[in-house]
């Protein structure tokens, strides 16, 4: 049984969080909880409000652990207990998955610095300035680095976690998992619609 | 402004809600209500909560009516409180929207019947059993009849709600929400790669 550990902020990204949820919680031995720093609801940029399962004072660990993007991050990356938690929880987790501008949380504790990561590309070069020693790839869909994985906006949340889930369970379980989602997989990492002008 | 209303339910699917949400989130001119029978909270079949908006006593009315699917349509379709007030509500509608197995629902209030519609590939003998009088299409990604969208399995919902943005609010808010998703929308309604076989 792997858990992932989701962190949710005020005006999180819907599809950061619920695109790859989607995916992971279709496997038998994955246990999805959700954590904010103090709140028991936390309200989505789009509005739907989610329950808390763990707050960080729990002090909970997580296999796996996701962060998504969203509004929210521009406030996040000036949050020193938020950033805290997380450079403890990701140095802890087995693989540290971020979505869209969660790579700006990321960048911002200094666990991407030397590594290759991606983000939104429509908040490039806000994203970039949180993180001035990582490695910023332009144009991919998502980037796998050691344990690290990023993605690229919102959407592409959703192939990185097919990707992960391939890493983690198996080529066929990630593919069973597509299917049954009736999701037509971007299985190729550079192959980014999308990328940065 | 067009208010939407989300049905969910014990064991609705994350990303039949939250891919149309996302979508539909993203536009100034649309507020989302989640809308449950009794509960407060109501757990996904994947296992995140959502926090409820408006109870169906409250019999508020929905310019667009969302209607996901999951396992919890198993036990809904045999559920008359909830199949009257969809009825109702979806009377009142001007648009009527379904994702994956909530055309089951739909079809058990008989708004269906005599209409061309669609569902979940992989459950698509038990969808049809709830409503023989519908003209099932076993290969759509998404159908749209006058005001009735349905659409087929999970991420089906996104490419139809895209296609229900565009009816309301034109192709190019359509196509400017995709992008900003980074999501690659499949815009032909006929072409869909997980067919019933």
């Amino acid at each position: 049984m792997k858990t992932i550990g989701v962190l949710l902020f005020q005006e999180f990204e819907l599809l950061d969080v619920f695109g790859p949820l989607e995916m992971f919680g279709m496997l038998d031995d994955v246990e999805i909880r959700l954590v904010a720093e103090k709140e028991r609801t936390v309200a989505s940029a789009q509005g739907p409000r989610s329950v808390i399962d763990d707050l960080m004072a729990d002090d909970r660990a997580y296999d796996i652990l996701l962060v998504p993007g969203g509004r929210g991050t521009r406030r996040e990356v000036d949050n020193p207990h938020l950033l805290d938690w997380l450079r403890r929880k990701a140095a802890d987790a087995e693989y540290v998955a971020s979505v869209c501008t969660g790579s700006a949380l990321l960048a911002k504790t200094g666990i991407l610095d030397g590594v290759k990561a991606t983000s939104n590309k429509l908040a490039f070069d806000w994203v970039k300035s949180q993180g001035p020693g990582v490695h910023w790839q332009p144009s991919a869909r998502w980037v796998e680095d050691g344990k690290l994985f990023t993605s690229s906006g919102v959407s592409a949340g959703i192939d990185m976690s097919l990707a992960l889930i391939a890493r983690i369970f198996g080529a066929a379980p990630a593919r069973q998992v597509a299917t049954w989602a009736e999701y037509s997989w971007n299985e190729d990492a550079e192959n980014d619609p999308f990328a940065a002008a």
